[in-house]
């Protein structure tokens, strides 16, 4: 088998800025729309991402019509719910509880669905840790397809777990704006840690 | 206060691959080493992605010695073992169980500490959360930066956290092969999600 595989450089410095280092958590929204097109893309891209034993267990919903807004707002804590009704697009982002059940699909060569069938800890903390990845890649993809992002968690789980996943299967892990972001609403940056305080080489 | 913000646009097609839609897990290493001034910068690009609160959870060990390595080796489970002897660094990604005692450095504007102390069961969700997204972050400044990763759940947790972080403050949530990946190591592409199988848009 012939695997494709292109050469990895370094990237240049306006992608690692636009990335990560000058990349911000924006407050305020301009009112340039988000086309559902972008959220496809956006999802192609961050489903790339790996997780473990390809378990991909996010389920996202992209808010976006006034309806579903009017639905996510009582759950919204009054710190988020202002720039959360205001921006173009609200990713709730979601869990299965039951992904091992498409792992025959997404691990086929392995019997991965009996690893977790039964063990509910296992289940959640697989969930928990690997949709967080893929949070972390919605973010990620978002700023490489030039959006803004605006994460939060804070909300009501349970409000929000019983108006857009019903049923109980799907638990909520975090929310996050999309939108293009207008730096006027922007708070200074904060202090990160230096390298010492956070890592070791051993 | 002015802030400076880039203008954002969506990154060319030879990024968004090499972050997400042609990077893979790798599997075997050539023998090029990884810098520790590269370690450095990954950890200067990783540490400014979000984390709630800007809390920073996550604590990591680069494993490059021999020594170090060797001392990682039990604690892996088999099929994850050689690979990892072979790789030039292997990243434990922890996160610290007292993280909110950093707040009023890393958050100087409320007094989030509060927030956490005395709420065990809010500081394993957010610590978990945070360093998981922080693991992400990992993963996409190392391909960022040109490096191809091996993330892995595959190890015991209790046998590495008394080895590398011996004091049970902080937690591993998991480990990450870095270096130069050799194609020859790599499996077949596993399947991804079609668009509604893990995305709706309300």
């Amino acid at each position: 088998m012939t695997v494709h595989i292109p050469v990895r450089r370094r990237l240049d410095d306006v992608a690692l800025d636009q990335l990560f280092r000058e990349a911000r958590t924006h407050n305020a929204w301009t009112d340039k729309p988000v086309s559902d097109e972008t959220l496809r893309e956006l999802a192609d891209v961050l489903k790339m991402g790996p997780t473990s034993a390809n378990c991909s267990p996010a389920r996202i919903v992209f808010v976006k019509s006034r309806e579903a807004k009017e639905k996510l707002k009582p759950h919204l804590s009054e710190g988020n719910r202002d720039k959360t009704m205001k921006a173009p697009v609200t990713a709730i982002l979601g869990y299965d509880t039951e992904f091992y059940e498409k792992l025959p699909k997404l691990f086929p060569h392995a019997d991965a669905r009996s690893w977790f069938a039964g063990n509910p800890a296992l289940i959640e903390e697989t969930a928990f840790r690997n949709s967080s990845l893929q949070g972390a890649y919605l973010i990620l993809a978002a700023r490489a397809l030039g959006l803004d992002t605006g994460p939060m968690s804070g909300f009501d789980k349970a409000g929000v777990e019983q108006a857009f996943f019903p049923g109980g299967k799907v638990k909520v892990n975090f929310i996050c704006n999309l939108g293009y972001g207008d730096p006027a609403g922007l708070f200074p940056r904060s202090p990160r840690f230096a390298f010492d305080e956070f890592c070791t080489i051993a």
